[in-house]
């Protein structure tokens, strides 16, 4: 066959992959005392894994907390996404734990796929003193393969073993890590975080946890009337100040707009993508606290609000940095746009672009790819060309390279740009030069081993 | 690194790609006859490609003919494109010649790109007799790189070497293939097809080249009154019927929408896709023929489009084949849904999804991902899961293979599925069971050699 052309033969031949950097860094131990008061959790291995790893994890708060949840917009909304909504309406945002299994999504499981996760809660619900209404008081997740329904009696008989005689749950770092274990599927570490805020010279703790490493582009709101949602991103925060249960939820789909709902991976939403916070009060030790209102003290949610938002930022960019065979850690910085909506539409362009995002794995500074990206996203007000810059910012502080200036292509510095492209951490700064609105949103780049671990994931 | 994730481990490893079936038997020889009346053309290499490659397609017809063309919708048009609307804009929908040339885009090429495109079509303009009122009669493409300007010289003496004396023009199958030749750039085998239709009886012919192979996901509309917009699939379509330039305008855009808008490759569009028609009437050898006309006679312009957009369809096809890195082609099918519009919108989302695509590639029927990007469409009538089915259609005639229906999961035999997916066409087929309204997608899957292409192609 010598008539075959040369990229056939190509074909045949195996790829070098560039290894990516350790990311076991991200994971660390965090002091006992900065994890928020009146929490107590555990992650066991139940059997929904066939590894033998940590599949299930437990978070029990000691009084009812506040409790809000956003939720993915997918048609097809997993079970426990369904019973999570309802089990909101029904309890008026409260709730007093959280139950999680990884392995299996019980998305598309029908009627035994609801029955299943209305399990979980009550088998959940039992470790706690009943509320006083008899409604139920635990919210459920559950991830990994779509199309199958749980090996539920393994998953009970989990719950079970952590009532209050097996003082298996507990407060340290120790716990919250297992949990954080739990959560996890293709994810190669445990994503925790915590963190001590003040808000009105009062001192709190917040702590959270999440995974997810692929269908990772989330688009998640709050909580619907009625049933016709869904989401694989799965993380929950929870706070000891107290904020009710009204502006808790505001608080989050602030804050999930821009963090959870600014970050791709490989632009596929998920029929259960979740994220929770519980808000239990319990800072002052039982002492009266008086709630974190909107409407009350608009000074103190908002300050809330901004430390709820940072956090679940940080959160969100630990399943970037994990994202499935990623190398890079990419910021997309769009500003000088008329609208922020019109700023977070281009910056969710460029990070889903399958060339930009191959260019990034070859550490090739090929701008033109971000442009014709940028130029494809029908906006409000149309981009100027030749308003448009393009630069690379390092996160070392050295300084910028840009790359096209008022639509003008830059001479550009190749030695630079290959070392500027050479570390882990990037931003991809666009600038319209239309308005005055900026977003910003999170992505990795496209390598060999994100095709091998998507090519053969239920093998 | 005991501690290390086995994930890591895997990550410095090698991978061996899936070699893709030869594609070589998608070009063969077409009959001269085949070929419609009044057009010369031909193929050089001029020196934009260093690799000594065809690289400049000049294209005329003996007498003015009726032109159309879409254009990119992206905001960043190249030169070629902003030139080629204004030409068309400038001699009322009429033109005598097309020139192509590959290796560079001529994009982000600012006032240089523009001057550049315009002396092209007045080199081109001088191998005709002027046109009467003296406007130009070329319209120009461009493909390649974006962000360099073009070798100017080097294209003018290319075009300059087919002047009459040289006598290199012709209007044979060969002549026909090298200019199909001189579109390419990543693609694998050239892209050329001709056929013979009728119209009321009358016999004409069509013929076609394009190119493609990355940057496809095109958007493409018909000109518009002002420069706002730009396209790298190019492709044009000649035909020796006589129709009028309002009427070859109105089928070309219907074609398009149901051609070359429905493929996707890595979902990112370029700032020069461009599709160009040119229809001279010379299938009566210089006897008037009357134009077909939307208004004047519906059913013969009907039967036109009808033609034109099959065989448009076949071209865009091609450039799925030959998508970068491809496998496999697959055809995604969305039925039931309740307008076209949401029925393209899901298509494309499926087309696109990387999760669906490394699958595809995988060899893995994973139906979950195809349900999650299904549901992650907005829609102006939302999907109800319990009426969704989803199956595997083979294009061998034999039996399909259902996944889900009604929202149930299958009890999938794998052993069939396996055997499904392990040929190079394949068909995913949706019913939504709301509507009665559908539209068809053509895709290819994501491999490692895509992101070899991808990863270093500027070096």
């Amino acid at each position: 066959m010598s008539r075959l052309p040369a990229v056939w033969k190509r074909l045949s031949s195996t790829f070098t992959s560039r290894p990516a950097p350790p990311k076991t860094h991200h994971h660390a131990p965090i002091l006992d005392s900065t994890f928020p008061k009146g929490y107590v959790l555990n992650g066991v291995h139940c059997g929904v894994k066939k590894t033998g790893a940590l599949d299930l994890a437990v978070i029990l708060s000691g009084t009812p907390a506040s409790a809000a949840a956003c939720f993915t917009r997918n048609a097809f909304k997993a079970a426990p996404v369904v019973v999570s909504e309802d089990v909101l309406r029904r309890s008026g945002g409260k709730a007093r734990a959280i139950v999680v299994n990884s392995g299996c999504a019980n998305a598309v499981t029908g009627k035994q796929g609801m029955e299943d996760a209305w399990a979980m809660v009550r088998a959940t619900d039992a470790l706690v003193e009943p509320s006083k209404a008899g409604e139920p008081q635990t919210l459920v997740m559950s991830t990994g393969v779509i199309g199958q329904t749980l090996p539920i009696s393994n998953i009970i008989s989990g719950i079970q073993s952590h009532s209050a005689s097996s003082s298996i749950l507990g407060s340290t770092f120790a716990a919250w890590e297992k949990a954080a274990k739990a959560f996890m599927t293709t994810d190669t570490f445990p994503k925790l975080r915590a963190r001590t805020f003040t808000v009105n010279g009062k001192e709190y703790r917040m702590a959270g946890m999440d995974k997810g490493a692929g269908m990772i582009h989330p688009d998640m709101g709050p909580p619907r009337p009625s049933g016709q949602l869904h989401a694989t991103l799965l993380a929950c925060i929870m706070t000891d100040a107290a904020v009710s249960p009204r502006s808790l939820q505001s608080a989050l789909t602030y804050a999930v707009d821009r963090s959870f709902n600014s970050i791709s991976v490989d632009g596929d939403m998920s029929t259960n993508d979740t994220i929770i916070v519980l808000a239990n009060g319990a800072a002052t030790n039982g002492t009266a606290q008086e709630e974190i209102d909107e409407e009350r003290d608009p000074r103190a949610y908002e300050a809330f609000r901004t430390e709820l938002t940072n956090f679940a930022a940080d959160l969100a960019q630990l399943v970037v940095r994990d994202g499935e065979g990623a190398t890079k850690f990419v910021t997309v910085s769009v500003e000088g746009a008329a609208t922020y909506e019109d700023a977070h539409r281009i910056a969710s362009r460029i990070s889903t672009s399958a060339l930009v995002k191959t260019a990034l794995y070859g550490e090739d500074a090929n701008w033109g790819r971000v442009l014709a990206a940028t130029g494809s996203v029908p906006l409000s007000t149309p981009v100027d060309p030749t308003r448009v810059s393009v630069s690379f910012v390092p996160q070392d502080g050295s300084p910028s390279l840009p790359l096209l200036v008022n639509g003008e292509p830059e001479n550009v510095d190749e030695v630079r740009a290959k070392e500027i492209l050479s570390v882990e951490d990037l931003e991809i700064q666009v600038q319209l030069g239309i308005g005055k609105e900026s977003a910003k949103y999170w992505t990795c780049d496209f390598s060999y081993e994100y095709v091998r671990i998507n090519g053969d994931y239920r093998s």
